[in-house]
């Protein structure tokens, strides 16, 4: 086993530092966050770190970076208070990718990265036509994290749209029929396939595991 | 596509808007949390809230539940401020699932559910000997969140322990070398294989996507 103490970690080139540290927390959700400014542009951004937060009232919370020039989603969210969260499938993965890149606030990542603004039920928010797995979410509450600038941004899903094969019969979703990825890192996308799924744990209903 | 609405996700029956909502976020990553109590009792306990914070310093969050007569994690984590993050494989994912069982305080979930404690660096909480990627946190600040009662405790990365073949040249950990899996929902587990990689995105490097 190969060990980084913090200071080994606080010593690591810059790059290097990056890859890892954005590697082991695990395999990481990809969504894009669709908005739309106030001038009518619309905005699409991919997030690895998308977080269920509870489902009554249905939460969920993502991490926003510390805000520079760009940061066109978070002012977007401010402005109107709708946002979109929409699932990265294969067919769309280097697409989704790109929209990653430092464009101009009056530049729409749909149209420069090939992706389609999608407008449901009226919401005021672009969903992605070609996701399978899409939410509408309203803005609920900010925290800021002094520790380094980054801003929890916790929103209520609104409207849940989901391709309806994908739905199991106890309410869960079967990503890999809608053909999801995860991330590792800053840079790969992985496949999935299903290994296993368990029972709710109950002591009474314990395996032999000894 | 199937529509469901605010006010449909509120009148669904408990247990199907648990999977539902437990399942829009995308794929999350799997991961074993041990700590030890002042008494000496270790406990591990799965988690798939682990979310990436910030590289410099290295910075983890993980989302605890509304505590109730359990949250022996956060309460072991309070007292010592030392807790590990072990990444759940293929090899002990059904083990790693059922510690989500509601043990008795005294009972350590290491021992019931076939794990091994592995004491590493003098470090005051236990890690997985099992598990291929390990991370020694220390506590430094719990986020209350009124709207749903969870809380978002932050840890700062001391030791890292990574299978060293798994490590690219780039820092980034190949996780599928690591026989890393994700989890859907509440019950489903996932194998990964590698899709793609793609470079730091930039304008002047944008594929032709139209």
């Amino acid at each position: 086993m190969k060990h980084f103490t913090q200071t080994d970690i606080q010593h690591l080139e810059r790059f290097y530092r990056a890859n890892l540290i954005n590697s082991v927390s695990g395999y990481k959700p990809a969504n894009l966050i669709g908005t739309v400014s106030a001038d009518g542009v619309t905005n699409l951004a991919i997030f690895s770190s998308v977080v269920h937060l509870g489902a009554d009232p249905a939460l969920l919370a993502f991490i926003q970076r510390p805000l520079g020039e760009q940061g066109h989603t978070y002012h977007n969210i401010k402005e109107n208070g709708c946002y979109t969260i929409n699932h990265v499938n294969r067919q769309i993965v280097e697409r989704a990718h790109y929209t990653s890149a430092k464009f101009d606030a009056d530049v729409s990542e749909f149209e420069a990265c090939g992706l389609t603004p999608e407008w449901l039920a009226g919401f005021h928010a672009p969903f992605v036509l070609e996701s399978q797995v899409k939410i509408g979410m309203r803005f609920v509450q900010e925290i800021p994290i002094a520790l380094n600038n980054t801003i929890m941004v916790i929103g209520q899903i609104e409207h849940l749209f989901i391709a309806e094969h994908a739905i199991r019969d106890n309410g869960s979703i079967a990503l890999d029929q809608v053909d999801g990825v995860c991330i590792s890192g800053l840079e790969s996308y992985y496949n999935t396939s299903h290994l296993a799924a368990f029972p709710y744990a109950k002591i009474s209903a314990l395996p032999d595991f000894i």
